[in-house]
């Protein structure tokens, strides 16, 4: 009953893609693996290794009553500079200054973005910049660009032409102008802004904590996902003001520091891998999730939308080369 | 520039869904006040109260370092006899025996769910119950109905052939079949089960905290949706063990009581009122979120998926007859 070989797979999803898409009768597609299967069973190929030099390390201070081991209070980020590489650059210049060490969570909106920045609005009081910008040129989309390796999601999308994942990112795109962008899915993280598009840079930063909030698409320049620690962030106390902004700084986390990975010595390293987007195995994941085998599942979805298809990330020994301390 | 008159919004709005349909050249659509004008204008009649028979109110326990004024720790559930009529009938059976009280949530699994119940698996040492009952058949669907008020969005949708709403719950169709059934939308509320269609009752409760878990639809029978205090479980502390249930049961937050609306003295009652989704100012909510006016929005994203749609709940005072005491 179960299907071993990829190419098989990828034969079954096109039919079922053809089904779904002219209502003609196709035979049974193959029953796919649970997805725990998959992985089990997946080679080391499968898997790519968080680039240090383009992950952040974001440590939060123990909330009344919380009390962290030393990686406890660690959400893992992966920016993605194919995507906004000046708001990645900009990040990193901040991060390596110091400048987000003790700024605090500022907003928790219910169903929607967690965000930090400096709470200050008088300009002549806001925490200095050295190499920083505090505003940059949008990054809401990109050409298509044929070097990324987007993998088509079938099932369609109520927002956009066309969606799939890049680089373990969830992507949508417009043929027709050549367009791509990354799409506001659960854990992604983006640059906030004022009311004009140059308006962000990376020195507000907000995470999807809730129901992907697509029509935020192409309004905001998103730079990266949460790949570790998102339950540090989604139950962070909601904010009571508008926006679920918090009323009294006393309400705030602050966040102890935000480090770039590759300036953090190889024993404090959170070592993860991501499952590659464009191989077998995500195919055979992305049917597994389609039509999930596990018996529990008694009525079939045969569908997924983008946003529901997990990527997943799994903790790996140091690498080679990196002992521990 | 702002648009007054219901019916020319109407008009708009299936102008809009034939171009999405059939890529026709269109006169450009009038724009849509935004919510909060929509709201502020909108009639009593555009509201409805909670039926206090199928209303619950879910007091939690404060956990370490809340602490709770009378209401704080209150989630206010609107079940849906309509959908799930002998679900919606053995949890107020099991609601009116106490059966809850005390009860606590034994899982709460990151971008997924909240469940509570007895956590005692052997069964000769469970919680006895009196007129309820441990499982029912399940309602996992149930006929079209024309007498259900479905106002369908005109977005599509990429599980189910039809979808929309039916007094204020997130709905999808299949008209094929004949078929209506209540969709995995944030906040929506269901009776967990084991292997089988029939094994659950309502005795264990799941609330959706995520991204819309659509492949549940028809796998579970939904009974109601959350329509205040999403905050309480939303920020619960998620569970370490599988599928988020807590290790230690000293993690488990308890349940003070459930209690069925009518049965509340009025002073201590929990006053909704929910917008109605069969009027015309819903009809230009939706356009209005589907294409939103606010400045801010840059790109308007012209589409908008169903679980994407707020259904707006308000404060009211109690009702005439129910004086404080």
């Amino acid at each position: 009953m179960e299907l071993k070989t990829p190419t098989a797979l990828l034969v079954a999803a096109l039919a079922a893609a053809a089904v779904h898409a002219a209502e003609a009768p196709a035979p049974p597609a193959p029953t796919p693996r649970a997805m725990a299967d998959i992985l089990a069973a997946s080679a080391p190929s499968d898997w790519r290794p968080l680039d240090p030099e383009n992950t952040l390390y974001v440590d939060l201070a123990p909330r009344a009553g919380q009390s962290f081991g030393p990686q406890d209070g660690r959400v893992v980020i992966e920016m993605a500079p194919a995507f906004a590489p000046n708001h990645v650059a900009n990040v990193k210049a901040l991060v390596r200054e110091h400048y987000f060490d003790g700024i605090p969570f500022v907003r928790s909106q219910e169903n929607y973005v967690v965000q930090w920045g400096d709470p200050e609005d008088d300009a002549a009081k806001q925490r200095p910049m050295q190499n920083g910008k505090r505003a940059l040129a949008a990054e809401f989309d990109r050409p298509i660009g044929k070097e990324l390796p987007f993998v088509q999601l079938a099932d369609g999308d109520v927002y956009a032409p066309e969606v799939g994942h890049v680089q373990g990112l969830p992507v949508a795109r417009d043929p027709a102008h050549g367009r791509a962008w990354l799409a506001h899915c659960y854990a992604m993280v983006g640059a906030g802004r004022g009311d004009t598009a140059d308006s962000g840079s990376g020195a507000e930063i907000y995470v999807v904590i809730g129901h992907a909030p697509r029509h935020l698409d192409r309004n905001v320049t998103l730079f990266g996902r949460v790949v570790k620690g998102m339950e540090l962030l989604s139950t962070l106390p909601r904010g009571t003001a508008a926006l679920g902004f918090y009323e009294q700084a006393s309400e705030r986390t602050p966040i102890k520091s935000i480090r770039v990975a590759a300036d953090v010595p190889a024993a404090e390293r959170t070592n993860l891998e991501v499952l590659r987007t464009d191989t077998a195995t995500w195919t055979e994941l992305v049917a597994s999730r389609r039509m999930r085998p596990e018996g529990w599942f008694l009525n079939k979805a045969g569908h997924i939308d983008l946003c529901n298809v997990p990527i997943p990330v799994r903790a790996v020994p140091a690498p080679a080369g990196q002992p521990a301390k």
